[in-house]
């Protein structure tokens, strides 16, 4: 378990869980759990490798990750039969999730030497896509390109990250706080339903 | 066509064909009808590249499995004017199709010196993960993830495989059981509706 | 910017427009929009680039064309509150992004002296398959396997492409040629309704 970072760590356990409880919504059995779970979790950081081209992805050498992700599960899962509130479960592990991501995207990014605007691409694909290839599996449309403060919170949280770094800030406060940020803004984006406007025009069906 | 082993060109065939009957369902033309018999006989070996980087991936720039899959489509296509009953034809490509790509999917596992759990995963990609890509482009939830005994069959078969290679089974019966394993059991499974425990509470839709 | 050729420049911002124009149609947030229009304008492209191994894709390094993606996003949404016909807006993009992606594409096969049939593939790739992510990810089942004559225009292009190369006529006059009857091919086969032949027999839905 070496090879994984703590951050990594927490965030895949968070994004399992989130992922579990979204496959269990969609009535799958616990084979089609256990893979939704892994999309959710590992997901976004397989797209960011692949456009990386930092092939083989680690998983396939490395079954850490998938052990986190199966004991999450099982615990997610356990989880149910004492859980009243899924829904706020299930918020409160994607955005822990999204934070932790958040950060190592942006650490893949600095040390490939990339510009702070696409450090923080990646750390939102890194952070986001996992979910986005869940809801896209499960034939729901991507619920970050309709509705709540979702990719905008990690987008927020990597301006902060690179503006505290650019003043001085030393980098281990500086992933905490991008972190803490990222956590906190998310779960009161959704407590108040702040939202990004939405421009809709009637459109005839094409053809 | 020399590039190809045969137990590839024979599971190519047979996804083609069961993805040329799950095309049809859905109304597509017949150039829609050719793309999806080739994402559900090449998507997953094509993910199984994208993940360990064998790119670029080999139909680029060798046509035979092109070829294959065109000629299986018009089979596929030329059979439907004397079959009666789709569904156990689907069926049965299918499950040929699974166990076949499941031992091709494996064997590229052994050859990168991978841990036997990897090359189980590497197996049930290749087998299952063109179906799942098919299901996600005709806007269905991929029905591996639902029910049915599916990719489970797949890691069965790589757990026997292992098993009677670690016995001193010789690699070629070892191939053979392991594909007739695999197919008997997809084939049962279906008959008498085996599925796996579906774990379901109602949950509040998500905001 | 000079690292991206005219007409991929072109391109992008077309496909860009068509994007965002569809994404409108399905109410997504603005940020919802810009991710489609993205999407939309360098999927194929990406997709294509992690086929042939071409890692990390371009857009990861150079943030030119993201500024084009955001710029026509930008131009797009400015753009309704003035057009009283989407779809035709949207269709005249798309002809338009459809034509000088293909070519992108073919070229992009004849640096890696590719066979032709693949680099007719490789256009049609960089061409249609940006709509394709862009209509998974919305839940529609992709319009090019459904109706109208789309991914079989690009092959049409290639064709001729290949077949004017073939008899001397210089490369410039000939990308030309290629990328207008794409254009109007397109444009003609949706106003007359050309649809390719959709063989249908009512099937047994799959347990």
């Amino acid at each position: 378990m070496e090879s994984l970072k703590l951050i990594e760590i927490v965030g895949t356990a968070a994004f399992s869980i989130a992922g579990t409880f979204a496959a269990m919504e969609k009535k799958l059995d616990v084979f089609g759990i256990f893979i939704i779970a892994f999309i959710t979790a590992l997901g976004g950081g397989t797209l960011r490798d692949i456009l990386i081209g930092e092939l083989p992805v680690k998983w396939i050498f490395d079954p850490s990750s998938a052990i986190i992700v199966l004991l999450s599960t099982i615990a997610g899962l356990l989880f149910t039969t004492v859980i009243k509130n899924y829904h706020n479960v299930l918020l409160f592990f994607d955005s822990i999730g999204l934070g932790f991501f958040t950060v190592v995207g942006i650490q893949v990014g600095i040390d490939l030497d990339l510009h702070p605007a696409a450090c923080i691409a990646l750390g939102t694909i890194t952070a986001c896509f996992g979910g986005v290839i869940r809801d896209i599996s499960l034939s729901n449309i991507p619920l970050i390109f309709q509705k709540e403060i979702y990719a905008t919170t990690c987008i927020l949280g990597g301006v902060i990250f690179f503006l505290l770094l650019k003043i001085g800030v030393p980098k281990m406060p500086v992933e905490v706080i991008c972190l803490v940020t990222i956590v906190l803004f998310r779960l009161l984006s959704v407590r108040y339903h702040w939202q990004l406007p939405v421009i809709w025009k009637p459109v005839k069906p094409s053809s």
